[in-house]
């Protein structure tokens, strides 16, 4: 496959063009940001986490029959992707209160939920990425009313995936956000990332974070949180 | 009916206690509050404007057959109504887009919805009244789903009724919002007011505001566009 010219550079990954129309190039970056761009830091080998992360992650979704964007992992930080038309929202899955929810709610960051929630943030850094609700979405267009409960759908089961892979690494799953696109056909596909800058991964024993909260929150190392994932995963340590 | 002690003062009534232990009290405040108490003034004869305005639009739904907290207006500043428990959310319906959705959506304010939209904000003045979704009022547990499926029917028909009775005086009903509590048997009740302060009520041919939005955004002098208002509701002009 032939890397073309960049098609969009995100604040995390680049997206490349490639020979084959509806294929293309994702090249993790270093960079990392929060609370919508205000915080910023290059954090060297970062590319490489997500890009092994999310690799494996897919691979493993892929395996149990679930169908994604993912094609093939490339090199430490660039992989292979079917080309989505994404759909502008940020489907988040939420088994414990953390983050924006314990705020909003004003509810401890820890509590477990009685069933997974499901919430919308109409994915545009200008706004900040709002919470929306189901009426929002349908006065956006950013969906159809038949896709909001197939996304609803997907997401919960892509969350009984996952939150079954990380209790296998002592992992607990508290929250993630996922993202999905259309294909030419019209159908609704898991794209973008799953990687430790999209969940919330607490240590099953101690709540030790191993995700971007660490960046966020300034609580520790973030190369040695995301690497302790992909080491628990069965991913490769760095080669470098 | 006799006055007994204070329950509660809110930003913009006092609740007192009657020698019936079912009914309340209410005395409009002159005081006028925005964007969570930040902004805050005494505007004289408000509680009048809100008071009798109220009266008039509660009477009217009561005329219209539905069922509500109010009793009795008292004076020009005072009323009774039913005690009830309140359900800690705000019940907001719209006809168009204003204020926070056009905020949140990035929309242009007066654009018209193909149906109006019903949204839940969590009555907590400590986390700023957040929008919240159906699932946050479960969790939350201010509401059963079932009392949420209610709630939306009510609102609907409440912003009929009330979108018929303003065209009836060339102001068209851009959004409002509603309180509801929960009767001594568990019924669902309207409640809390109606007034300007809580709608916005734009004239049909103008678009002249004559609600909060004057205070909120400095747009003219109040008290003259809630007497607009009341004027053409049919009701009295000032009595002093
Ligand atoms: N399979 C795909 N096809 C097209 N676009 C994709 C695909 N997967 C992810 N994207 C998009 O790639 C962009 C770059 O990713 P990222 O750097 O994370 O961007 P952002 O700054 O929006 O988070 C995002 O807009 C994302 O939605
Ligand atoms: N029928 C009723 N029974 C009990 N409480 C009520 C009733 N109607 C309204 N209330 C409550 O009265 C309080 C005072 O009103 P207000 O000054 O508008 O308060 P706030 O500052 O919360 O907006 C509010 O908490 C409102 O929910
Ligand atoms: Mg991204
Ligand atoms: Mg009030």
């Amino acid at each position: 496959m032939e890397k073309r010219e960049l098609l969009y550079e995100g604040k995390a990954k680049k997206i490349y063009r490639t020979d084959n129309e509806s294929i293309l190039w994702v090249s993790y970056k270093d960079d990392a940001t929060a609370f919508n761009g205000e915080k910023k830091a290059q954090l060297e080998g970062k590319a490489r986490l997500n890009n092994e992360i999310t690799s494996l992650i897919f691979k493993h979704l892929e395996a149990e029959g679930l169908e994604t964007h993912f094609v093939e992992r490339l090199s430490e930080t660039d992989q292979l992707v079917r080309k989505v038309d994404i759909v502008p929202l940020e489907v988040v899955v939420r088994n414990q209160v953390a983050g924006s929810m314990a705020k909003r709610l004003g509810l401890e960051e820890g509590l477990k939920l009685a069933r997974p929630v499901v919430e919308f943030y109409y994915k545009d850094d200008a706004l900040g990425d709002p919470l929306i609700t189901e009426d929002h979405i349908a006065i956006l267009a950013a969906a159809t009313p038949e896709e909001v409960d197939q996304l609803k759908l997907m997401a919960r089961k892509v969350n009984e995936h996952l939150q079954k892979l990380f209790a296998t690494i002592d992992i607990k799953l508290i929250d993630f956000k996922l993202e999905f696109g259309r294909t030419e056909s019209g159908e609704l596909l898991l794209a973008d990332e799953i990687s430790p800058d999209t969940c919330r991964l607490w240590d099953m024993e101690t709540n030790e974070r191993f995700d971007k909260d660490l960046f966020r929150r300034n609580l520790g190392n973030l190369q040695a949180g995301y690497q302790e994932i992909l080491t628990r995963l069965g991913g490769p340590t760095c080669t470098k």
